[in-house]
């Protein structure tokens, strides 16, 4: 048995017959069984109002395959499910999100249904380039702007400030702004993305603007109103989106709410954040330069996330008209010791979204297990550090990488492929199907180090984590300079200015990858929205099967040389690959490789 | 490296300093390793408002283990942690109330602290005897009752009707009563038990009465208010508990609220239950002689949880003086379909119990996965069927055995120790130390094939069996006629009448265990509060340690014959055992055994 004969369902078509069915509706779920594997019996089991209920199936063959089909009734807005199975040596297995089990495991794991609104196709078919303004680009005018006095002005090819507690660290400003995204919409075209995501627009006393001063209005440093409703205003000439990033937790302390409530404790502000009777005040982290906001106030939910006029609306709406927000620290939003209504406000921020536009998308940071947020009617998706960026850097990362640790004090240290592919079925299975395939796929962002940096600043390995990126379920999110090779050992440092000035030093192999393998999902439907069946794992091997009725495709990811080995399946035409050639393949058998590399072939 | 070797914390007060704490406190959590294990760090990570947060321990050291302690702040009210473990060759672990992780899994399994008041100390304790009234006992006053029209009156040492479908199996009338429960406290002190819980005696038109006609009365075929009086006084005279059994879920097709809303829709009652325009209403599973009630409603919450007047409040107040409840269909109560108010109800039934006495016991009934409902303010703990009942049985049950699955279509699998320790270990991770100790071990219900049946009608796999359910962390809850060795096949079946006529058949040898194993639960506050870390594991051995500064043990339990073993320890006297004489123990050396048996040592 390989493990393209295991027991297989996941919430793609195949396995699914209605990913976004309505409350009360009965669909039709099946899993995939090998006819060589002796079952004798398959049953369904819900959670109906949390109490379990066994469903018959019924059994077809096609082929070697096996089908277990059931009526899955949708009785809760989200639906939990497994699979039992029994064999005829008397033994059991549950098939879940996360895999077989073989033991009796609680449900945790269990696959999901939710008859809540799937996030929009753009949003899942897309590819997602995310843009920190200071350091994207400069357009003329940006040359005419005064530096503000927290400012220290940089040169674009200065050297990034990136050491905590250095106050040049937020206080360098190297003057990107919204005029030079517009610009160089071209350059995202070739990378091959479609939805530009920037960090913060509004003004804030730091480079990074997570500590605003205003929501209402644009940095006047960035280019002001104008300047991002004429980047809105280009993106969608191109028939892209665009997406706002917003602190719902937190304000700047020199946020026009935040002083008028520290100067004043009759002002009406004043219930939005948590004072103290002694004036001090709950902030992000420790970080009093970060005040955070009251989410139990009816007031401030107002005036943040609820209704056209707040602040996640106001700026959905027309003429700036942003397709959906990222929302910061989402993880901590709404919640502080005893209090705990972040669902209500993830709920806020989709409602409102939803009112004002036909198709919004809301993503929420969450840095680690997102599992219990995204499954209902508050966030589609996450940006997938735990369930992507980690076990990616955990299979590829270098032993001697400058990297430092995001999150935790340690490295993620080094692993082999099945524990790799371990970690990722537990996210998948703790997330669901749906959230995964709706969450962005990332290898860092302006918070961590560089994919470059981490795999010690091999462009083949870091071309594997690229292609790991566009062709495992979920979006793919690039931060801006990934395509050219650019470093970084922390997020602070990874914000390097794009080098725009040095195009002969770009990594035009890896650009070129990014923009192949952006090119390749977009006309796939099954690395969009296909299932994934592992097909075969070794310490530097992760093989894998998308599945989709428009055409299935392999993809063999190696971290290092290998043998080549059989799989029961016969392989078509090479799509695409992170170097050139491609392995030598015939029926079932995938060529040896010299070295790292990952290929993407059709199935016939 | 023994398992004894491995990494090691547990809710326990050698791991927790305190653990009860109030939110905003700071509680010292120790892990403990091996000094051969080469760990350079460990870390504790919780989270604080979802965000993972790292904190530094300190290495002590004491003989052959390593303590690494640091300050957990109780900052949310119930607070999750975990230790990261860092190793001198470089590898990593998680260690989770599940055990030890080799990647990078979600949180389900993280260790919980909460801040909410445990359960109270009598039923953290003791030992719980369940009591199906109209099965027990028949005082004299029994023979003087009408038959009532829906019963079928049955001898006492008739057979049990119990096949589905057979309108005899719940109309069958044995005429067990109150008077006769308080007429044979002798003999559930003779088991050890001290915690009384009857199935319900309100009225219903059934031989179990989970159909109630009324919750205002005490149905007086079992003696009515008056007998139920009489039993608590002699309960509570004797320094025990009483625990009465409501349906919070539904009531009876003829329950006097529910007649009212049928007939009239402008009743006020009416709300009370989920009615469709047509007249229809929702029931329990499909059961229309099982009304569910709605929690959404206002006035059903007022009637059936909250405050001293309610249903909950009444039976709790003198003169019947009721200690607590064990809720029915716990995990349905307040769920249906889009509404989930469940941990509203639980949490009304809790504050309403807490308003009224001084340490009031919720238990709510979850046949399957409570994680999510008992580890905040709502029910103390559950009847754990999943992390104990299921697991035990699926070690100990016959190849051969008649019972019939319970809530599943297949029976439980034999299992060997090994994957039986993983399931316990994965229940204890997600329900957590402080609600698997309050949860009920049970061997089986009113609802399910008996032990006695499920091994087999083997009496030595039956006591080790007990022996598991005294020695692991939770509460033993028997259900009465277990100790005398009764056997069913299904939950119907396994109300068999008390053979009180056949008392030479009675099956002493496991009586007396029972008792044994009491007296030692109640003399060892290791049995009750000691920490748990599993010793030796092969397919029929399942060993642990149970440890507190009051003294620890070691418990042995053999499914089958088998070989002497060694661990790092010293034995000492031997406590208790569930067959004739004791294994041999030398030093740190277990003696082989013979066939199955449990047995407890003290440990120098």
């Amino acid at each position: 048995m390989t493990l393209l004969h295991e027991p297989h369902h996941d919430g793609s078509p195949r396995y699914v017959a209605d990913d976004s069915p309505r409350l009360g509706d009965t669909v039709t779920v099946r899993m995939r069984s090998h006819v060589g594997d002796a079952i004798d019996g398959v049953w369904l089991r819900t959670t109906y109002d949390a109490e379990p209920v066994f469903h018959a199936t019924t059994r077809t063959t096609d082929g070697d395959a096996v089908w277990w089909a059931a009526d899955l009734p949708v009785h809760n807005p989200v639906t939990h499910y497994r699979f039992l199975i029994g064999r005829t040596d008397g033994t059991q297995q549950w098939l879940t999100g996360a895999g077989l089990l073989d033991v009796d495991a609680p449900d945790a794991t269990d696959f999901k249904l939710t008859s809540y609104d799937p996030a929009p196709d753009w949003a899942r078919d897309g590819v997602v380039y995310q843009i920190f303004p200071d350091r994207f680009a400069r357009s003329a005018a940006a040359d005419a702007r005064t530096t503000p006095d927290w400012a220290v002005a940089a040169e674009w090819t200065d050297t990034v400030v990136f050491e905590p507690g250095d106050p040049h660290t937020p206080a360098q400003l190297f003057g990107g702004d919204l005029d030079g995204i517009t610009e160089h919409l071209d350059h995202v075209e070739r990378v091959g993305a479609d939805i530009v995501y920037t960090t913060p627009v509004f003004p804030g006393e730091s480079n990074h603007r997570y500590n605003a001063t205003t929501f209402d209005e644009v940095d006047p440093l960035l280019g002001g109103d104008a300047a991002y409703e004429r980047l809105s205003t280009a993106i969608h000439a191109r028939g892209w989106r665009i997406l706002g990033d917003l602190t719902t937790n937190h304000t700047g302390d020199t946020h026009e709410w935040f002083l008028t409530a520290r100067d004043d404790p009759q002002a009406p502000t004043r219930t939005y954040y948590y004072f103290d009777h002694d004036g001090s005040y709950a902030n992000w982290m420790g970080h009093d330069t970060l005040p955070k906001v009251n989410h139990g106030d009816p007031d401030l939910r107002a005036a943040m996330v609820e209704g056209a006029d707040s602040v996640v609306g106001r700026w959905l709406r027309p003429p700036y008209d942003v397709d959906g927000w990222r929302i910061d620290v989402a993880n901590m939003t709404g919640r502080l010791g005893a209090l705990d209504v972040a669902h209500e406000v993830a709920r806020s921020v989709r409602s409102t979204a939803a009112a004002l536009r036909e198709d919004p998308l809301v993503i929420g940071e969450h840095n680690h297990d997102a599992s219990g947020d995204v499954d209902g009617d508050g966030w589609h998706g996450t940006m997938n550090y735990s369930g992507f960026s980690w076990p990616v850097w955990s299979w590829l990362r270098s032993p001697d990488t400058t990297a430092r640790p995001f999150g935790r004090p340690l490295q993620v240290p080094r692993r082999p492929g099945p524990a790799v592919v371990r970690t990722f079925r537990a996210w998948q299975g703790a997330l669901g199907w749906q959230a995964t395939t709706t969450s962005w796929n990332i290898l860092g962002s302006h918070d961590s180090a560089r994919i470059r940096t981490m795999v010690g600043g091999d462009p083949s390995l870091h071309r594997v984590a690229a292609g790991l990126q566009f062709t495992m379920p979920g979006v793919p999110m690039l931060f801006a300079g990934d395509e050219l090779g650019l470093e970084g050992v922390t997020g602070e440092d990874s914000r390097r200015p794009m080098p725009w000035q040095g195009a002969d030093d770009w990594d035009t192999a890896t650009l070129d990858t990014y923009s192949e393998l952006a090119r390749v999902r977009r006309s796939r439907a099954t690395l969009r929205r296909g299932s994934q069946r592992w097909a075969y794992v070794d310490d530097d091997t992760i093989s894998f099967v998308r599945e989709h009725d428009d055409g299935s495709v392999l993809v063999v990811a190696r971290r290092a040389a290998g043998p080549s080995f059989e799989l029961p399946l016969t392989i078509g035409e090479h799509l695409v690959g992170t170097e050139p050639g491609a392995p030598a393949t015939d029926g079932g058998t995938v060529g040896a490789s010299d070295g790292p590399r990952l290929d993407v072939w059709s199935l016939d």
